[in-house]
């Protein structure tokens, strides 16, 4: 089944806060102010690795029982590292986005370490988000709209 | 400078929310009730397009004025198809993540369609979520832990 998913931008006031808004939700973005900004809200980057751990914690969830894990509970801690010399244009061959992910996961429930490692490679491997960092994605500017 | 963004993910009750951190930020993560959620917030994905949407807002008010753009007001529409058939494993030739992402960007300001046009590329080819997106990133597993 094919779905798609709507969000909207826009900048609410000076500085470098931005109301996002998908169906009903709102989030608010914002940069620390060595970038502008005046630190009210998580950074862009930073909303990206919040939805990687997310989306894993619910497929962990959300796959449990067909697995045969008996899930009682699940965290999981995720680092990006991102080069600023790429986004500043100090060096051309560093690119803007992150370098590397990582993460941790930590799992509760009676099975052996082997047995959760398994199911951590399964998560992976079916989480959307984790496929959207990891591989690449045709991203197209459809229109560009001026408003004089 | 190389900075390193940190998150964790965690289930907060029965269902599908999700509680993420970042810093001092919060965002919780719902589902829909189809996917055994309680629609209490945005999804994960839905959390990666309001990410790409903030980040162009914020690259194309941080650069405006070094592209000699008089950028008076900015928002972003953003969509994104995903196939379910992939996720829910109906289809090995179907990817989890989103197949295509699609933007429109609208600007106020006292300049051309073509000068538009040029800053939207610029605003694209700087995006750091806009290349987490549509290029590949490493994305590692560095450890499961398991608490018994």
């Amino acid at each position: 089944m094919e779905l798609t998913f709507s969000a909207k931008a826009k900048k609410i006031d000076d500085g470098m806060r931005v109301e996002t808004t998908t169906r009903d939700f709102t989030l608010l973005i914002d940069e620390p102010p060595a970038l502008g900004g005046t630190d009210t809200g998580m950074t862009p980057v930073e909303a990206v690795i919040c939805a990687l751990g997310a989306c894993q914690t619910i497929v962990a969830f959300a796959f449990a029982e067909a697995q045969g894990i008996d899930l009682r509970g699940f965290h999981v801690t995720v680092d990006a590292d991102l080069n600023t010399d790429g986004f500043f244009g100090k060096d051309p061959n560093v690119r803007n986005g992150f370098t590397e992910v990582r993460y941790e996961m930590h799992f509760e429930g009676p099975h052996s370490q082997e047995e959760f490692e398994k199911f951590a490679a399964y998560i992976e491997a079916h989480c959307p988000v984790g496929d959207i960092i990891a591989n690449p994605t045709p991203i197209i500017r459809t229109g560009v709209v001026v408003h004089n």
